[in-house]
């Protein structure tokens, strides 16, 4: 824990009001990559695939149905539009893309916890859309509000965790058309990381832009980047209206959208890894296309969310070669049109918190980092293929985001990183446990875990022989136990509590 | 299960006795990488560790204690030695290393599982040293020899394990100075892959030797590598006399050996990654030199087993950052020294098979896989800091090594693997499950795990609701139960087994 002083925003009334001293808790920054990405595609293979993509939005086209302004805006921009159907010249969405920023910030309530999204530089933040949630002491079960909160505040906890997510569980005891109001609240008052917008409705985009409004004052909005939302494209090739609609507003606002194809490889796309990349490359170029065309020089990410499938059950699969496959190329490709790149997670396919969950998502947490992922959309919490948010894996996964952060920074090799006067002080035979270089750098040397246990095995008996999951759950009552609110100003709180009563009683529950 | 005609070999006059059929099990071919390898060292950096390791090799060198033969070498070679230090001017270590071949063949007696060890390829080998077995059935529990030869059938089981390894786990059951001639027979009786020799005395490398002549001929012994076995170094800098002697034993007679630094970093070596590289790297390149002034040309691995400390609990901690860095740094050393290189495996702390094991198990798989380590011992059944050999933990890991196969394939891109096809086929909106083009590509499209789980949440339910250990306990009994012994000639085995006899009555048992 450590005093952090709140500090007015530049910008905002609101951010004017107060500047006063408030408990915080320790989140890294953003991790800042040192190290190369890995790189799975030639160069050959690379100007196939793009080749190919832009053959597919050429020929094939993509759709844009009930949606009659996108396709006037298609129509001024040059495309072949016949019905639904939007075919773009081969070049044109590339050159469309290229008002999008490469980098952008997105402002968080506590500036010490912006994040710049882009370059080298790795956001991570939690699991997003879970109906069910589970713990050890509870089992699954559909999903409140309460847990929601419990989300909220563990990653505000959480040390690795740069940002606040979204819907890090759906809370199904809230109405469908209310709950967004909910969990942005939630995620305005009881964390100060950055967060998500809400996408369901382009009314529920609206919604987060004026609840922004309110938190970080209106032109602050307007000015700067302080939503990254979620539009899933309905792969293969179909832009849903309602998830443009959000879109639009977003784009509008100046706020963030992760355009991100939603395969499941040999289902929504080939079954092959090369086939699955050009047809997500050809959305994703659609689809910032489109963004650039709503506002340009709106600020986005490109997104892939790619499982394979098992043709036995039909279940998508998760930590699997082919995935990576993908997620290393989509990389290069991202790079190569200078898009900020959203892709990997703590997917998992696993029921339980088990071995199973771990090797899949470690699998995936280290591809993410390799290939080069800016943003990490469910970088810890995610259980059995996305339908649960589980409180146990959340700290666990958590837990292993510091490794990355450690990974990425690469090998010092300045004179102390050397330790040549440590090996000639030891020699042959010798140990280096008291020598002075030893002493002098022995606790920044090595990642430690907060959770996992490294004790001597009779230890381990004697404390209950607790498994991961054991200590996970143990860790979450001390983490609750020892969370505190973030300040936030008095008037903001009131206007976001108003604000929300107010839009709630404008209409009736509904829950379709 | 596969049908397999077993060939005569080209030497050897055991090989000539019979060839006739045997019912075997599928075995994957040893991985040949088409993707590039991940490279943390800058070449800046890479030189800095060079020319440092030079320099502890010419200003501190290296004891062989108790070794008076292995220091007149060094003399002969012209090298400073001073009482039981050994200094190694600049350039002679690295110029003695020139000599050990960059890539060899080890054979094993079914010749359709030879692995080729260098280059671009990996060998998987099983989990090495354990005094320890767990499983969930009976807990954990000092090693027997009854372990062993259950661990020996479920590695020649295991599809994706290229090698049956040494020893498995430590029969605690039978007497120090006999247990290498029962771990052997196990090996060349219950397996057809190749394994690993004894290294625990001269003596016992000399039997080793002796019994791999019995069964793949004499001659052929000479001529050809059919052990690989493992010498660690006593870091820092220290060369054990039997160690020693027994890497003489198999160097002259044409044996592998893989020589490797053991090294807690904190502890063994410095507290830095630069530091313990140059120093893991002084020590293989005085290792496998005098592997060479043993006899020129014989047959080596470089090694680097490296963890990190808990500086709380003074524990080794596993599958971490640093870790990572040093694996991938020393790849990239070996491969400018043209050497094979052994590093990575199933390494965990956890002391049960559950995510704390996994997470740390894939951390080093991955990063075993692209850092380009070309033997990997421990690449199944590792737990407890190597305490403890896990009969789960042992199908389970070895289950992920298909991911890796997989992975290493690289990604295609000729036309069916373009899938234009498909997706034209297709088109926005449809799917792809029933198209010409994932009918005739998806029984190979993807890893298929023969253990995990990805059924509906309600079939796992009803089948008992059941973890990965769980799982995995279930398949080693399927696996045992399938378990074929192997034909061998019955002369060979009358022959291994009298040498045995005679071998165990040649001396009383010792325990120490």
């Amino acid at each position: 824990m450590v005093e952090t002083t709140r500090r007015a925003r530049g910008g905002g009334g609101a951010a004017r009001r107060a500047a006063r001293s408030a408990v915080s808790f320790e989140t890294a920054r953003f991790i800042e990559r040192n190290i190369p990405n890995f790189e799975v595609l030639t160069e050959e293979a690379l100007q196939i695939i793009e080749t190919n993509a832009e053959t597919i939005l050429e020929e094939v086209g993509v759709n844009f149905p009930d949606n009659p302004p996108a396709l006037q805006r298609w129509r001024d921009a040059g495309a072949d539009v016949q019905g639904d159907r939007v075919r773009i010249p081969r070049g044109l969405a590339r050159k469309l893309c290229e008002t999008a920023p490469a980098t952008f910030t997105q402002h968080a309530r506590n500036t010490a916890r912006n994040v710049e999204i882009g370059g080298n530089n790795l956001v991570l933040a939690p699991v997003y859309g879970p109906p069910f949630v589970r713990d050890a002491a509870g089992g699954r079960r559909y999903a409140t509000m309460a847990d929601f909160r419990k989300f909220v505040k563990l990653g505000y906890m959480s040390k690795w965790l740069h940002h606040s997510g979204g819907t890090v569980c759906e809370p199904t005891d809230v109405a469908v058309n209310k709950r967004h109001l909910d969990m942005l609240h939630a995620h305005m008052t009881l964390s100060d990381k950055p967060f998500m917008g809400s996408v369901t409705e382009p009314s529920r985009a609206q919604d987060s832009v004026d609840m922004a409004g309110i938190l970080f004052g209106k032109d602050f909005v307007q000015q700067n980047t302080v939503m990254t939302s979620l539009i899933n494209i309905n792969s293969p090739m179909t832009f849903d209206d309602v998830m443009m609609g959000a879109l639009e507003v977003y784009a509008q606002n100046n706020q963030a959208c992760i355009v991100s194809p939603f395969v499941v490889g040999g289902a929504m796309a080939p079954v092959s890894v090369a086939g699955t990349l050009t047809q997500v490359l050809a959305e994703g170029l659609a689809g910032i296309a489109y963004s650039q065309l709503c506002k340009p020089g709106a600020p986005v990410i490109l997104g892939a969310f790619v499982t394979s499938i098992d043709m036995n059950s039909g279940a998508p699969t998760f930590g699997t070669p082919e995935a990576s496959h993908i997620t290393y190329g989509m990389g290069q490709l991202a790079r190569r049109l200078k898009l900020p790149y959203r892709s990997a997670g703590s997917f998992c396919g696993s029921k339980l918190p088990d071995a199973q969950a771990a090797y899949e998502t470690a699998n995936s947490l280290n591809m993410g980092l390799l290939a080069g992922v800016n943003f990490m959309l469910h970088a810890c919490g995610w259980l059995e293929g996305g339908l649960v948010s589980s409180f146990e894996k959340f700290v666990m996964d958590a837990d292993q985001l510091g490794a990355l952060h450690h990974f990425a920074r690469g090998v010092a090799v300045d004179e102390n990183a050397q330790a040549m006067d440590a090996i000639r002080e030891v020699g042959p035979g010798g140990h280096f446990l008291g020598c002075a270089h030893t002493q002098a750098n022995f606790k920044e040397a090595f990642w430690k875990s907060d959770l996992l246990d490294y004790k001597p095995f009779e230890t381990w008996e004697d404390e209950g022989a607790r498994d991961t999951q054991t200590l996970a759950a143990a860790r979450i009552e001390k983490m609750l136990g020892d969370y505190q609110q973030p300040a936030l100003d008095p008037a903001i709180a009131e206007a976001l509590d108003a604000f929300v009563a107010e839009r709630k009683a404008a209409e009736p529950d509904s829950f379709m």
